[in-house]
């Protein structure tokens, strides 16, 4: 049990190796459950999930992205995306994968474990497409966000955030909040 | 007190009436918070947020909308995206405001609102561009999620998620969960 407010302040994005310790498939499935409970547009459910555990695929991923955070995975959820549009032109599946990315970060924080959401680096040199060919995703569907994760060696905290009057104002923007 | 879990299950999309109990600014600022303690690319925080709780405000944006939910918000939380690149040629700001929403969408279930993440409606007849204005938004930054809320006449439930089993996959995209 955690507190939902707990949660959201103690999630944090963590770059460091992990322990040894495994991540029990039991607890893989309850994170990815919260990222499925997350909405979508026009709840088409866009976002679907692998769930890396195989030490061999692990090793694989972590070949590609050389990161310190990949090497000692100890499971990574791939978050894969299906960019058809839901209304005629406009695809929300960015957005749907996000919500769900956020719901499985406050999961991971809640179990103990800790986790980062890699996008930007997956970008580079076809990584998402390699990512998405080595786990058999369909050539219409992206591997949009990894998160490797684990034990955290050394717990970390959440970065400093700007305070709340430097990003939100009350009626008009920039105004007092 | 609620949570996590709770909160991730309990979250719904709510689209009916609300009820005439007003939405205390301390209960708005909680949720913004949340919002705010979101991750974001680089830390970059590109999201910020208009609090509508002024009546007259209100009904401009409601008029604009012509939206059940929006006719009796008791108040309007505005995510407002500075679309400028973090990494070169990539923006994030899509994805830091889904992730900030994620979190406002929980801390409105813990504190027993309802609210709904209308996104696709603000693209038409140019009304993000017009809310925009009515906040004082500026030119280069753009609402890109309203979230109307209040105390829900009759509270709902989330819609019908596909099952673990539909949605992921170990090791393997399409194999057993």
């Amino acid at each position: 049990m955690m507190d939902l407010f707990e949660a959201i302040a103690r999630r944090y994005s963590y770059r460091g190796p992990f322990t040894a310790a495994p991540v029990p498939r039991e607890d893989l499935r309850r994170i990815v459950e919260a990222g499925i409970r997350a909405p979508s547009a026009k709840n088409e459910q866009t976002t679907s999930f692998v769930i890396v555990d195989d030490p061999g695929t692990l090793a694989r991923v972590a070949a590609m992205l050389d990161r310190p955070v990949c090497d000692t995975a100890r499971a990574v959820i791939a978050c894969v995306i299906d960019p058809r549009p839901v209304l005629p032109g406009i695809s929300f599946a960015v957005e749907d994968c996000a919500a769900a990315v956020e719901n499985m970060l406050l999961a991971v924080t809640a179990l103990g474990y800790a986790t980062v959401w890699l996008d930007g680096v997956l970008r580079r040199d076809q990584i998402a497409e390699r990512i998405g060919r080595l786990l058999g995703v369909p050539e219409e569907r992206t591997v949009r966000v990894l998160l490797p994760l684990g034990v955290p060696v050394e717990p970390g905290r959440q970065r400093e955030k700007l305070p709340l009057a430097h990003r939100a104002w009350l009626n008009r923007y920039g105004s007092e909040s």
